[in-house]
């Protein structure tokens, strides 16, 4: 292989963060079973339920979780050169507000050990090109819960003096009001200033209601929150950023969106159409402003999309709403969706229906499908 | 030009249904301002929000809801040589059980005499083809609050006697708890049985609470419940009936789904993806029945698409998910969206764009391009 294959949705919970979880007894947190069998990690307020011993909510925890030798292992089995390691959700979110800035420090710190520590041998001169290297890099973590944004904001500034650091990982309740809260604009200001890439990703779902309540939520696992929950959620979180102006007042902002942009592709068309057609907006003659620019231009401008969607429907739509394949990057979303039957030392289903998409994708441009699955991250995020 | 133009999402509120609903006083309702101003229809909870006078809440109704003059006019406007017509949201729903099943005769009765009304004084002989006269076909609406599914089958059954009826349309709400509702399958029957195609269309949208509460909600007016609420609704409603099995009791079943699916084409992947990774089901070794057949039979084999979807990206990811342009149906969704500059009697951009993403996803194949522009609806509504 003489091009680097590169993941860039990939997730780590470091050990620190979860011996924090452990200490906790609410959502998120970690719970021993007191049998001895594997930790559960309970993150979702629906995982809580009390209806479900406590012993068997939420997910096992495995070594997947925080273990770097088998995040390594999963990249060699799927010929995968370079990682950008990211804190899973609910990242820092939930933490009281005086904590807040040390755990960023501390887990960025960590996140940061981490890389340096498998570059490092596996390189020592740091002269072998990319795709000749097991590689890590990561997305920092933002302490968004601390007093004052200007904490966030040094928290981005100090990211860039790690040197494995490519930008930061946000979910998208922001300061706790969503994206669209004009209080995140010098978060905002700091991300473009030190041009930061955010990677922005779901946690929060939809509210039961909407899909039929929790019976009908719990009725098929984890489906409807995990398959449609999840990319909802960001296709309103991103949408709430461009009808507020963010994009408007904050033009160089690079925002790469989990899942190929939850929906972002499929309904821009029909974003613009409301816009168009909202009397609400000044240019339609009411009295707010509405968004100046459109956003397709958004999308090829501001957006960047990984190319996580399971299928050759969502990924064309991803590349044709991006202007071409230079703004979609390769991801596993590791380590979640591991195979059911045991074999985790097998390639991975998920992993492979993400692969034959990209494949199909390009029939006729190996250079475009070198580009997603490798090419375009080492050029947005600067890896080398 | 020599082949028809088919509009099958265009919708009317009768002058019935519309005296009906100034008759009440709780959404949905017709509200006429004692200043004489025109009535104001307030058909979603969010419209009927007490910090607004009464006056103007919701939207103003004006001619185009139930002059079917207004809708010949629009038809010839945009070269639409036939529209299938259906009732607009939120149909019959919302009525007490006693009174639904007269309502739904009453009212597809109506249906049933407009589209007579139109298509007898052009074609007094009934042989001009479709293309060279304008015709009207309908949708029926179903008594879906009657006290027993068996009055709903009967009015299914009995629109198959009425000459200009095509097909029903439904909301997601069915009995009123989704369409994963084990009690609609005498209906889904019924539908099956009479060979009634099913148009499945959004109302209810997704709590506030989705958006951020009501005030987020508010901020951008109807942009986040239209844009967003409505095509997830419809992608949660066929979502759970896949789930729940509906396609695999029901093999022949045609849904044909409103604005492309929702967002179906675009996460059909990813549906699949977590289906295969929830331990819930029987086939990963939970104890729960998942769906037997895959996303992308059923979306080949069931669903019908209209392509009111604003944009290529989402038109291509329709037509590659529906496995080509042969499921795809041209829509309006005509009166709403209209041009909000008092120029309703020019070109509708609502229109333009749409038409233009029809003609752009198939620059090099005029036959598909009229396929969707009309064929497809002569060929599976049987328009003649």
């Amino acid at each position: 292989m003489a091009h680097p294959i590169v993941d860039i949705h990939t997730h780590v919970y470091p050990q620190s963060y979860l011996d924090m979880l452990r200490a906790r007894t609410t959502v998120p947190y970690v719970h021993d079973p007191s049998s001895g069998a594997a930790s559960r990690l309970i993150i979702l307020s629906s995982d809580d339920n009390p209806s479900i011993p406590i012993d068997q909510r939420g997910r096992p925890v495995d070594s997947s979780y925080s273990d770097i030798g088998v995040k390594l292992a999963f990249m060699q089995l799927h010929g995968i050169t370079t990682s950008v390691i990211s804190l899973a959700n609910p990242w820092l979110d939930f933490l009281p507000p005086k904590e807040a800035q040390n755990w960023a420090q501390r887990i960025n710190d960590d996140l940061e050990r981490i890389c340096a520590g498998v570059n490092r041998p596996a390189d020592p001169d740091g002269t072998r090109p990319l795709h000749e290297k097991t590689t890590l890099f990561a997305f920092g973590a933002l302490p968004l819960s601390a007093p004052s944004s200007g904490i966030v904001a040094a928290e981005i500034a100090r990211l860039k003096t790690l040197s494995h650091m490519r930008g930061v990982i946000m979910g998208t309740s922001g300061l706790g009001k969503g994206l669209d809260d004009s209080a995140l604009d010098p978060i905002w200001a700091a991300l473009q200033k030190n041009d930061t890439v955010l990677f922005l990703h779901p946690h929060y779902g939809l509210p039961d209601a909407a899909f039929g309540g929790p019976e009908a939520t719990d009725r098929y696992g984890h489906v409807l929150p995990l398959a449609l929950g999840f990319p909802l959620e960001t296709t309103i979180a991103v949408t709430r950023m461009f009808l507020s102006g963010v994009f408007d007042r904050f033009h160089q902002l690079k925002v790469l969106l989990a899942h190929s942009g939850g929906t972002l592709p499929f309904l821009a068309g029909r974003i613009e159409s409301c816009i168009a057609h909202e009397r609400r907006f000044i240019a339609n003659g009411g009295d707010t402003q509405g968004p100046k620019r459109s956003v397709w231009d958004v999308l090829k401008t501001n957006i960047y999309l990984d190319a996580v969607v399971y299928g050759e429907a969502g990924l064309k739509a991803a590349i044709h709403a991006s202007g071409g394949p230079d703004r979609l990057l390769f991801g596993t979303d590791h380590p979640f969706f591991p195979p059911l039957n045991g074999k985790e030392n097998e390639e991975w289903l998920s992993v492979r229906t993400n692969y034959t998409s990209i494949e199909a994708a390009f029939p006729e441009n190996k250079d475009s499908m070198i580009a997603v699955l490798g090419g375009n991250a080492v050029r947005i995020l600067n890896l080398k």
